[in-house]
């Protein structure tokens, strides 16, 4: 059987740049990496990560739990931590729970299994969280006691959401979003910063929550009929994430609610959907904060001190949806 | 340290029942469940699932290359190849390329090197199938000879876009998408059918390319700005999926170049998106596809004949985009 060193002579180069290559590590020319490759061919070499790792204890895989990879929110950070991992030459291990909290503990079970160096928690059950205590974990847009944490700035964005729909002369905003049952999620934040911002100018506003888990919002179009009914007079809406923002848009127009395209709405997150929908969002610096995880966690494994929390700053834009001029 | 063994004897229950729930397989009462992770937890349990596939040979580990998460499409598509993966008692190991044909080749290695049993192929580079030749493949929406194949009738998706656009009463359709550089895509049948069908109506139709590789269209408003100046007469467009049907209808409004919300337009996916954004679409069924390439790929593991060939229809979804009453 082949070894890295045949592979090395036959190539012309060093073993350590024929690892470094296999590995994806290092700057190497892309001619070396083509015969790199054409010669590891030639010989039939396959290494086995799976007897190396049992070996030297790094497996070089980090784990990323999110509920589910088809929201954009999710799909988007994980293209960015994938992206990351691999330039530092670490692969992804993905695991999606579909929010079933039994199922999570099953993937929690699965990263341990398959030795990850250390794992990227986006995951709604976080009592599970414990048991991987002994392999490093970087919570993202979680908070857990002990764990380091990277956040948008949540306060600042619901602060944000509430000035906009001020401007456009709001006196019943409302908030609709996903129930927040966990005091683990910073999204909390989000909905005070929101609620306070409208208290401190004198405006009443309503509160609409749909299940917890329910992140594309099943049921959506009774919960446009109830949230109606039970705050008749809303002219203004905050939609807790662009998901949301994009199916009440989509559905009150259908349903003929008179939301919608009638009335001032911000969104939650800036993925691509608030702009092909033209709905103003308070911008979640999604892929520095993938980038951000990544490089704690790999600190942290290389024995570096980490920070306990990042929060990283939001942004406003202003799209069609909340703009007095373009809209309707 | 603890076996399998001490597990089921504090549970009261067989090593095999103990087994299932580890490994996800076969129904067990959510009561056992808890109970077996409880008991996992209190003996400090931890399966080692590389050194037992070292040992088995089977790894219960499906590998899934995408060329981009965060592209609709393929985010769709993965979830529901994970969710399949998970009733079959299998993990996902999802790779992402990000379209670099260099980086497809060292994900196909690592793949390799984690002993994954089979891989479902959605790359671009298609060439370095060959690499994995020994091990069981099968390809979403690509063709390669000799490996079993699922894709959405692409032709007749082509024809049922004409068809909406002659409805139109347009007289001067584009196709504006991706240019098809290999033959291994399929996809390119979806423009036969849409060429070939307006020929059959006497219409003579535009075509405008992007790159191959740039799903996203980055360079978006100037491919617009060209295409409107060679095809000034374009009544009607047929985007080739649904990512770039809503990227055009976005900046086309913001351009004011009388694009989107003017002209009859039709997508092609059956994306979210889509229906957010009021775009009419030939929808294909990713879920159904995503679920049968892993049915194919599981049983091909089993032993069992697999077929070489499935092609799944596809279905026209009219929206505000193409329909002369609603749109403007």
């Amino acid at each position: 059987m082949a070894t890295l060193k045949d592979i090395a002579e036959r190539v012309g180069v060093s073993i350590t740049t024929v690892s470094r290559v296999l590995n994806g590590k290092g700057s190497i020319s892309q001619e070396t990496k083509d015969r790199v490759f054409q010669v590891m061919k030639e010989l039939d070499y396959h290494p086995n990560e799976m007897a190396r790792s049992l070996v030297s204890k790094n497996s070089h895989l980090i784990g990323l739990i999110v509920p589910y990879i088809d929201h954009a929110f999710f799909s988007t950070l994980t293209a960015a931590v994938e992206a990351a991992c691999y330039k530092a030459g670490y692969k992804l291990f993905l695991c999606t729970s579909g929010g079933h909290r039994d199922r999570e503990r099953e993937q929690f079970a699965a990263l341990r299994s398959n030795n990850v160096a250390g794992v990227l928690v986006c995951s709604r059950d976080l009592g599970a969280v414990s048991n991987l205590a002994d392999i490093p974990q970087v919570s993202i847009e979680r908070t857990v006691d002990g764990m380091p944490s990277v956040a948008c700035d949540n306060y600042q964005g619901g602060v944000l959401a509430a000035q906009e729909l001020l401007a456009n002369g709001c006196k019943a905003p409302l908030l609709f979003g996903n129930r927040i049952v966990s005091m683990y999620l910073p999204a909390y934040l989000r909905y005070q910063g929101f609620f306070e911002t409208c208290r401190k100018a004198g405006v009443a506003c309503g509160e609409y929550y749909i299940d917890a888990e329910d992140l594309f919002a099943k049921d959506l179009g009774n919960d446009l009929r109830r949230a109606k009914e039970r705050f008749p007079e809303t002219d203004g809406v905050f939609a807790t994430s662009d998901v949301l923002a994009a199916r009440i848009q989509s559905a009150s127009r259908n349903m003929s609610l008179g939301w919608g395209d009638d009335l001032p709405m911000v969104g939650f997150d800036g993925v691509d959907i608030s702009e092909y929908c033209r709905i103003s969002t308070v911008a979640q610096p999604i892929r520095e904060m993938g980038e951000l995880a990544v490089k704690i966690l790999i600190d942290w494994l290389n024995g570096e001190e980490v920070p306990q929390s990042s929060i990283l700053p939001v942004s406003f834009i202003r799209r069609d949806s909340s703009d007095p001029k373009r809209r309707g």
